[in-house]
């Protein structure tokens, strides 16, 4: 008999060489049904492993991310069965899962195949998946590895297998089609009932643009075929909410090819916008004791050589700048921690001026590469609503609860209801990676996981995420189509204040280093109006969409009593405009709804006669007629129940 | 007899071989005890040149920019006779009038003189001056004027000499000394009443540093004990008030080593005060039809070759960024008008959408050699309030209009009542600086001289003064110690259109060039509140100072009440702080005097006690008791009295 602990710390005794398939039964029969994958001593295993020791097992289901790897990673196998079946000439190369889904990369050598193939090759896939042809792993020595592929030509194979241990080499079989291959497989091809092929794209061999060119099959698959459809109803909407697609439409931001890849350019309404949700925090942090400051764009590289940047980043960023003269170097700005810590060493402070709260809406440039650039989620220039909080030891705790509580009131005031947290900490194998002494490691460690624990969050603890200066919280949030996207961030930091020499006076009269907290609410404000218009679908909260009503006269003749109720509304500081083109009301409605805008107030004979406008809701809601001061405390109240003030005891 | 032209368009009837004194007494004997110098046919002349043709004449007075030029070129002769009697082995070397007064490069030799050696030099001045010299200017051949030197061991002089035509080298001579001398003097000594040796300073013969070292005598002068002692006051406030100075004092701004020279950092306070500066403009912006971008503070190279900036400047800028991969290059914006150009070039527009005006708070960065840099006033990197209007040709007129509007309303409204405009031409001769055709420089030219004289401006025109893609206007201010300032720019520009290629389609459905005004009533956030700053010495408008009030309570028990009476001003939306420092009420006032605060609020038995407080200015003005209420009324009625808003037609 073995001992098989399971998750929740039960044991298991079962008989030698039971599979993790034999311990679910053992569990409940209906509960094996779901299981699809499983985890052995931090390895994966497969469902028919059979285990020979004791040892704790994870079994997962689709639920599991673990679980959906499998089921991917297996329906991979099935794809290149269907390619090899379809084309007995093409060379299968590697074919893993991914985020969603899976690919393979294929040498289709002269032929070539196209999107008009994949119905084809989906119905191959599960006319083969229907079979319920069992994954069986084997182990094979390197010799009869080799002597496998190179019997079917097939180079790419070879080269993987000439660069593996003898011993460690395993194949998977199912029905008739053989893959080299690690394991992590579901228990048979009948588990996946819904396959969809998704694109197909260009990928060199070992990503490298000197080798082969080879075609990548992306797809996905699904237990049940209710799973593919929201899927793809996803996908149309997430297409829709393509905050690139809605940041044009709306006329939020654009980018020039003359200024350069990932350097957006802020039109008119997205400028405004940006500065109502800058306005809207401002406001919160001046509650909270936070002071602005404004600094440069650029340092002087000795700035960066001694926080530590040049050396960690350096070779990485933005090279350089030089002066015509002097021959000075000055680095863009990549954070602006380094400057506002030299604007704390401008005075010194007692330990009764603490804590000191630097805010910035500071632009910072990083370098990315033109190919993983994408809209306002990835781009070369970005603008954090950072601060940095100077800091006794004492104050550490009660200053990481207070961003604690300002983050969650800008998250939750945007509509971000659904969050975790998740605690970045070192990686403790790789002590090389973070600059700092251990001890001061571990004491904002354990400060961060405190405020965590005493604020309730929900929170993981994730090693080797911490930034090279120290640990961090992070918000991950869900927005609107179950995507999770890493917002808002909180660090503690001993490092830099070393690095610079911060001091401040203590009541012994002596001098003490102050601790420094990062912190950022939104994170980027490019990143977060983009995840913002996706969550929302450019549906912004009424005080912060751009315009918030549109003025629809029904003909010329109304045009001085439609400026009049712009003019009243615009004293209520409503924002809004008038739609005066010679178009038909219908038109002008149906333009009104693709711009987003919350309220249209229709405008005619009525309507004048009566010193009102007619109200219609963005979405089509009739709201009859009403007068103008009504109408804004309408507005006023709407806005006054999403955006509430910023509480700071 | 000759005919001479005088300045009101007069002709005199002379004598051939008459003066300008003799023409001066022939206007009045009055007049001609007033006149120090003289130009003929735009030559500078002796008073006593004899005038032996045609041709219009300039008499200059102390009052005149010219007649002060003279007047101080005429003290140095008197410096450097002066020098050679009290170190007659001193070489001298050359010595003009500078913007306010002279100075001499000289080589003392083996002797060295300080601060402690001024007495005796102005005593053996003014005892030269009161001997009445007359400054006799002579011609003088090649060869007599290098012996003379020779036999003096001056290699200075004989190697500006040598750099001379022979036949156009002039001596001046007066008493027994005799220099080196193009002329330019007043009549004689004896008009010189007042001199003061300023400082000394080292200065490379030639401004080469690979030359010998010289010792630069700085000095002025006056024609009245009166002004020096006036100059002197000056020099005293304008030292009290020199911005880097009241900047520490107010904690508004610092500079940091490490960050870089010339990159100032805005301390809270400051921050704040620009903020409040930078809302005050956007206001009234915004009534007068302006939007809101924002750019990114680097642009790829192309987009300044396109713009002609990289072929102007290119060499004297920061040097291009490259990156890591991909080779690409950036530079740091040295202007916003690329940037926006590109924004306009985002949609297409017609003429009914024009003008179009963007603004933006852009910051931008300008390499200067580090020797030039002062304070705010010269940086490397600064904030233009900028804006960029694009319209059509019948709408230039009327919108330079209202761009001269705005900055006077800005001006104005800022405390500077003093002030004239200069525009900025072409100069003629050198059509090789500029970018563009002749026939849009001529409409340009003719539309700003054409709003300055609508306006009412009282306008000069500076030939060769413009920017290089077009002419300008700019404001100059006079502050309240008589200085000078450029502030607030407007500039007409066809050119830029043309190279981004910028278009509107007109009435006739053709695709037309819009023109662009560029325009910054500040110019530079970081100058303007240098300037402002040595303007009301620190004592800002009261709706700009970083705090209105400060609450002193004359003791710890009074501390529930001044807190509530805090809140009570936030909630007026009053800026205030307490000084609750155990100190005395007279200390604590003399403190918040020394902070520039205007209002003091003392806060004792009996304001608690009544539920008052009692109001005392800055300066001394005692207002006796009254409620929060009527103080802040108080405070409001003073604001707004200053701060109007902007009418926008």
């Amino acid at each position: 008999m073995i001992k098989i602990t399971l998750p929740d710390g039960s044991i298991k005794e079962c008989a030698k060489l039971s599979t993790p398939m034999d311990v679910a039964k053992s569990i409940s029969e209906g509960f094996a049904r779901n299981v699809i994958s499983a985890k052995f001593n931090d390895t994966i295993v497969e469902t028919s492993t059979e285990l020979n020791q004791d040892g704790s097992l994870v079994l997962y289901t689709w639920n599991d991310d673990l679980g959906k790897k499998a089921f991917w990673h297996s329906s991979a196998h099935i794809l290149a069965q269907a390619i090899l079946y379809l084309y007995p000439n093409a060379k299968l190369t590697i074919g893993p899962a991914i985020e969603k889904g899976f690919y393979y990369d294929v040498d289709f050598g002269e032929e070539s195949i196209s999107d008009n193939d994949f119905k084809k090759i989906e119905d191959k896939m599960l006319e083969f998946a229907r079979q319920k042809f069992e994954f069986k792993l084997r182990s094979v020595s390197k010799a009869d590895a080799l002597s496998y592929y190179k019997g079917r030509n097939n180079e790419f194979k070879v080269e993987l297998i000439e660069n593996l241990t003898d011993g460690d080499i395993t194949f998977c079989d199912h029905a008739d089609f053989t893959d080299l291959c690690r394991g992590g497989h579901i228990p048979n091809t009948g588990i996946v009932k819904a396959i969809k092929l998704m694109s197909i794209a260009g990928a060199y061999w070992r990503g490298d643009e000197k080798n082969k060119q080879l075609t990548r099959v992306y797809g996905i698959s699904f237990p049940k075929q209710k799973n593919l459809k929201e899927y793809l109803e996803l996908l149309e909407e997430a297409k829709k909410r393509d905050h690139r697609k809605l940041g044009k439409e709306l006329e939020l931001f654009a980018f020039s090819r003359k200024v350069g890849q990932g350097l957006p350019l802020w039109l008119p309404k997205g400028t405004a916008l940006r500065e109502r949700l800058e306005n809207f925090l401002k406001k919160a942090q001046k509650k909270a004791g936070y002071e602005m400051v404004m600094t440069p764009h650029i340092g002087q590289k000795e700035l960066y050589v001694t926080s530590g940047h040049y050396e960690k980043y350096g070779a990485d960023s933005f090279q350089p700048i030089h002066t015509p003269k002097e021959d000075e170097e000055f680095l863009l700005k990549p954070m602006n921690c380094p400057h506002h810590c030299e604007i704390y060493n401008v005075k010194p402070y007692s330990y009764k001026d603490l804590p000191i709260r630097f805010a910035e809406f500071g632009t910072v440039y990083r370098y990315e590469q033109s190919g993983e650039l994408h809209g306002l989620t990835r781009v070369r220039g970005f603008t954090q609503d950072d601060a940095h909080i100077f800091c006794t030891p004492d104050q550490v705790d009660q200053e990481f609860k207070n961003v604690i509580d300002l983050s969650l009131y800008v998250l939750k005031t945007l509509g971000f209801e659904n969050y975790t947290a998740q605690v970045s900490v070192r990686d403790l194998d790789n002590p090389d990676k973070y600059i700092g002494t251990v001890e001061n490691w571990e004491k904002a460690e354990q400060a961060i996981i405190n405020a965590a624990e005493d604020k309730g969050l929900d929170y993981v603890i994730k090693s080797g995420e911490a930034a090279f200066y120290g640990p961090k919280l992070d918000f991950m949030i869900k927005d609107a189509l179950g995507r999770n996207w890493q917002l808002g961030t909180i660090q503690v930091d001993y490092t830099l204040p070393e690095r610079f020499e911060l001091t401040y006076k203590g009541s012994d009269n002596q001098l003490h280093r102050p601790i420094m907290i990062h912190r950022a609410p939104f994170g980027s404000m490019e990143r977060f109006i983009a995840i913002l218009l996706e969550h929302t679908g450019g549906n912004f909260p009424l005080w912060l969409t751009p315009e918030q009503v549109i003025l629809l006269p029904i003909s010329e003749k109304y045009k001085n009593y439609t400026e009049k109720v712009l003019e009243l509304l615009e004293n209520h500081e409503i924002r809004g405009l008038i739609d005066d083109r010679n178009e038909k009301t219908g038109k002008k409605i149906r333009d009104a709804e693709v711009k987003k805008i919350p309220f249209m107030l229709i405008i005619g004979q009525q309507e004048e006669d009566g010193d009102v406008i007619s109200v219609r809701r963005h979405g089509g809601e009739d709201l009859g007629k009403m007068t103008v001061e009504d109408f804004s405390s309408l507005i006023k109240n709407k806005i006054n129940s999403t955006l509430q003030q910023y509480k700071f005891n």
